[in-house]
This record gives structure tokens, sequence and C-alpha cells, in this order.
């Protein structure tokens, strides 16, 4: 980011281009920068860090506010969005990708489902500092707006301070009308319980849909989800390094 | 794994049940255990670490060669596969998953976009000690064979020890015909340059198609593509613990 210029900031989400949850993001985005909007088409949730490879790609301008900002509705993923901003839209490197406000909880676990996230580690991974955004309320009302003074921070502490090679946020808000503050977490342990309905179609054919609890086998104090059960916004440093360099030691001795 | 009785193996992959690579990863678990398939009906590649939650799932047995396995074709991604195996087709919780073989790369970034690694990494969410395998060679056609013993070692090894809770194995096979033996590595730091190919369609509609060269950033001796550049095979811990742990102490400086 240059003196006398102001940032370029690039959004996305997984939600789709018309979820209220982006269209608060880029509202208080357009108070930081200039604001590019590169999101899917359609929702998204679940797709994890998807690719397009087997089919093809569209993205065209839209206007869905009368916000500053410039906006491109694509067919892919969010990461492919992040890809296709940068290589096709943009005529330089932005200082800054959000993505989000997500309609749902990517702390803990999740993040390893978020196409919010995938669209933030894209853009880490690109050299980009990135941050994605989720609310734990999957309400197409939830109100967005107490939300707005605490992503307004930590983008701009972002844009000034940037990041560490290889690592992204991920911030998440509880659902509350009290919101503490904000507490720098750890990932928790966690999975899901899948409980998969089973169900028999027209013509006799078995099918299930996918449905799940939440499970969080992590006591410890300093992770995400204690964060937001105690009412505080949760920003995890996120890195997309994979190697459990803890047990390198130990396998080399297996071989 | 109780003495007496054979292990339980879960086979999936992101390439679908018909693949080559499958085939050969079947054979080699054939001879370590009581094996199972549950791989998805059509190509999955790219699709990290992708569910399905917005459509239905379907999942049937099918017999494709004469093996002693047994196997499920299933609509969805590989980690759909993996948790439907766990819920609705296992009735004990398997003693090891193992995916793949992939047809390409899932070295260095690429784990992260891999759908052959998201069926590891969600076994290793629900406890499973699992291992990701790929060969660097697209070809349908290409030689699993010099493979298998190597395969054999490395799951015997996993069988054997077990994994820590957390961590899983993404294993990389050089495209050469001198396999020179095993190297434990890290993730190389890498990414994609993309390459999009403009066109327009017969309607006069511009669309793309994503494409891209692979740029290693890492000069490191240590990583996975060092290791696969000199014809060995590469082996990854990895985990799903994405905390960048290095950072948190300086971002709780920042709030």
């Amino acid at each position: 980011m240059t003196e006398n210029k102001r940032p370029l900031i690039l959004v996305s989400n997984d939600d789709g281009i018309t979820a209220p949850g982006i269209r608060t993001l880029i509202k208080v985005m357009n108070q930081l920068g200039d604001v590019v909007v590169v999101a899917p088409d359609s929702p998204q949730s679940g797709k994890g860090h998807a690719i397009t490879l087997d089919s093809i790609l569209e993205c065209k301008p839209i206007n869905i506010d009368d916000g500053e900002q410039i906006e491109y509705s694509c067919s892919g993923t969010p990461a492919d969005c992040v890809k296709i901003a940068k290589n096709e839209i943009l005529n330089r490197k932005p200082d800054l990708c959000v993505s989000g406000i997500n309609h749902g909880s990517n702390a803990s676990i999740n993040v390893i489902y978020s196409g919010t996230m995938s669209a933030a580690i894209e853009a880490g991974i690109e050299g980009i500092p990135a941050i994605g955004f989720s609310l734990l309320d999957y309400s197409w009302k939830a109100d967005f707006k107490p939300l707005e003074p605490f992503i307004k921070e930590i983008a701009s502490k972002v844009l000034q301070n940037g990041l560490p090679d290889g690592v992204v946020l991920n911030v998440n808000f509880p659902k509350t009308e009290n919101l503490k503050g904000i507490k720098v977490a750890r990932q928790a342990r966690a999975n899901w319980i899948e409980e998969f309905d089973k169900r028999t179609n027209p013509q006799g054919k078995e099918y299930y849909w996918l449905t799940g609890k939440f499970i969080n086998l992590d006591k410890g104090e300093d992770t995400d989800i204690a964060a937001l059960d105690q009412d505080y916004v949760s920003v995890v440093p996120v890195k997309f390094d994979l190697t459990a360099h803890h047990f390198l030691q130990n396998l080399n001795a297996w071989f």
C-alpha cells in the first residue's frame, strides 16, 4: 500500500454475491479503500478449497446496490473467484482480500470445509494479506450491524501491519447482543458426528441427506470455541503449510 | 487393531472408483486386511475438502474386479465417502483409511486443493489413521506396479505404529523408472501461476478455462518437492490444526 493512494481491497464470499453478509462487508470496506467484489453467483457452502478444473468459468460485471464498489459475479467457487480476480480483473495486486461475512460458523474444524476461508487462503497463497469473517448465525436476517466496528478495526490493523507470509486470519463472531471484545485464539480440536438421514425417493431408490452435530473435543481456554462461548470475537491466525512439524523427527525413524 | 483379527481398511480416492490408481491401491490393501472401498462414482479432482450439503447422496454396492474387497460407489465427494462409510456402511471404526493412488501430484500446495487428501484428512478428523497416495503422472496408463512395495511398507508401518492424533500422511511418488527410496519431508512453499484461457462460446459469450503453472518458491533441501526431484518417494506428515502458532503472540499484541 503506497502512501497517498487508497488501498485496493478484494471482497469475496461463499454464500453468493447477493447474500446479506457480503453486503455488510462491502459497506465497511468502502470506508477503507477502493473495493472490487468478485464473488460466486450462487451459494458455495461446504465447498472447501474446491477449484473448477472440469468446467468453464463465467464472470460478468453486475450492479447490486448503490455503493462505490465495482462488482463481478462469477460462476465458480470462492477460490476460483480470487484466482480470476487476481489474473483477469484487477490491474494490480490487492492490498487486502476479505471474505464473508459467512452465514454460519467457520470456527474450529469448520475452517477445513469452509468456502469463505478458502477465498482467504487462496489470497494468502498468492501473497495477499487476507481475512475471512463469519457469524455464528445461519439466518438470512441476522443482524450484521454490531459487527461493523470490529471488522473495520481488524481490517485496518491488517492493512497497517500486513501479515507474515503464509498466514491469514479466521475471524468468527458469536451470536450475541453483547459482544465483549476480541480474543486471539487457536483452532479448537473438534469434529462433526454425522447423522445421515436415509430416505426413499418416489421411485423406491434410497438416498441420504448429510446432517450432523458439532462436538468440541478441546477443553482449552485458549481456543476459538472458548472465546465465542464467552461472547468474544475469535481471531485465529491460519496457515496453509499443513506440515505436522512436531512429528517429522519420529516419522523419520520409521524409514 | 486387535490381535488374531485382520485389520479393517477403508479405501477411497478422488479420480473415481474405476480409476487405475485405486485398483492398484485395493490390490495392495487386500494383502494387509479386510478391505471396504467407498469411492466417488465420478472424478472429483480439485474438489478440495468439499462436502455435499445442498444435494442428496446416493451410495450403492458395486462389483468391479474379482478382488476380495467389498465396494460401494457414492455420488458425493471424497470427504462425503469417508463420512458415509464410517456412519452407514462399516460396522466398526476402520484401522486404516487410504486414499488414491491419485493420478497427479498432491505435493506441496496441491494438498490444499486435493480431493485425495481430503478423504485422508476427513478420516484423520474422525480419529482414523490415514494416508493419501499420489503419483506425479496424469496418464491413465501410468505404471503403478513399482509403487506397490512402497505402499505396502508405508501402510504396514501405520497399521503397526498408528499416527498421532491430528496427523495423516501425504505420500507422493515421482514419475521415474528408478525409485530411490523414501524421504520424510515438509511441504514446500509454492503456488500456481494461473493462466486463464479466455474464449468465446458460439453465442458470443466470453468464458474461461483455468490453467496454470506450478512455481516452487522454496529452495529447502528438506521439502517434498526436493525429494521428488531426486526420485525419492516423499512422505509429509499433514495436520488439520491450521493454527499459525508462531504468530499467536504477535497477533495478541494487536488488540
